[in-house]
């Protein structure tokens, strides 16, 4: 179908999603958005996003795109589609993308981040639900040093969901970043990479939260950076913790900022 | 029954109950609670609370009271009631109550919380659930002005649920307070009075805001507080903004601090 291009930046709560992609019973982000576009189209609109985020990640700039049939002004399309999208999602922006603009395809770069909590309050039925509380003290030196080895381009077969077939699995992981919460004695993850593996963000903060309260020495991550699967990396942090935060594209300036 | 006195200072998310009271269908609060003390206890719990919440309203401190057959220890009390209660509700302490202690005719004041959000941010997802989004600036000079005449003892009917059959609806309100927040261009109202009426935070917020947006004049307080009813009052507030956030006790200290 020809038809202008069009991208909308989507926050999202996790809690009630079987995930990003479209599923034939679960509800799914991709089809709450579709449906919401079939109403305002007159007619199918496929949607692809920047990251098909798992069942329970949240979002607060995932990037999706589209094709529409016909011209809409970015700001009566955001007020339609705010409109016609349910209460756990929320449309930031949406306006008109440049042609040949594909919100997968075209980014160079996704950024997510980790939510810990570990002090007792954090069992608060408010944080409960966004961050995950680990109930024991980290230390901000040994995950710093953990997250160091990240850095720069390495095969992360060893942090990644097994039965993946991909022609390669490098990424290059440009921010790797912990930082202590000032509400709580917990801490934020922030990497950024120009890709990522199913799964890899979840293995790599449920191994360097082991390294972080000691169970395991921060010289497994070079190790594991070297392995060619994930049985000896921790089990993958819970999925209610992680956040895609933003999507950066070199034809679009609206992803970088959110 | 012949038992010790407990008490438990709760939190919990509204969205998930029907309020407080136990109902034969819908899940409540006290059913939840008193399905965890029956575990405990081995036998049927009734449980007293100081406010009995309305259907999607939060609790940052709602205080609990009910009698054991055996004696427990406090620290031992609050780890079984927090490993047997649901995930949207958090037994924030438990504790051993003074001789003839009931949570609600004990009370000398109870305290809520309501929150407001102007900014079109306000929209989000993950603040939705928890905030009044009115989507409207308020005058913070007006709001006040309006909050000043709630002070001392008057007659609430003018701002309560209609068919509450009552002794009296004089209620004394010592804190009507509010703030702006730092984090968006939202407000919180504080109130604290030594009862309420059903919906009396409600119908005073709902009033009040249009009073911030310029929809009605401030004189309207002292007319309402001398009304016999609510038909003049402006549509209470949502209930997803609203949290008791504390209990005081003459007898007791710790409802005081939470």
């Amino acid at each position: 179908m020809a038809g202008a291009p069009y991208y909308a930046i989507l926050h999202y709560v996790g809690h009630g999603f079987a995930g990003w992609q479209r599923q034939p019973v679960h509800r799914t982000v991709q089809a709450e958005l579709e449906a919401a576009l079939e109403r305002l189209a007159g007619a199918r609109v496929v949607v692809h996003a920047a990251g098909r985020t798992d069942a329970g990640v949240h979002a607060l700039g995932q990037v999706a795109s589209f094709t529409l049939p016909r011209d809409w002004q970015p700001s009566e399309l955001e007020r339609a589609l705010r409109a016609l999208t349910p209460n756990d999602i929320w449309i930031a922006r949406a306006g008109r993308a440049p042609p040949g603009f594909h919100a997968r395809r075209s980014a160079v770069a996704r950024c997510y981040r980790y939510v810990i909590g570990c002090d007792p309050a954090a069992s608060s039925p408010f944080r409960r639900p966004y961050e995950w509380a680990v109930g024991a003290p980290l230390a901000a030196d040994r995950l710093r040093a953990a997250a160091a080895h990240l850095l720069g381009e390495h095969d992360f077969r060893g942090f990644a969901a097994s039965g993946q077939l991909k022609p390669h699995y490098r990424c290059t992981v440009t921010v790797a970043e912990w930082t202590a919460r000032d509400d709580c004695d917990g801490y934020i993850f922030t990497v950024e990479a120009d890709r990522f593996l199913h799964n890899m963000v979840r293995f790599l903060v449920g191994t360097m939260v082991d390294i972080g309260r000691g169970r395991r020495p921060v010289e497994d991550m070079p190790t594991l950076l070297r392995a060619a699967d994930n049985r000896e990396a921790s089990p993958p942090a819970p999925a209610h913790g992680l956040y895609l935060l933003n999507v950066r594209y070199s034809q679009l300036d609206e992803g970088s900022t959110l």
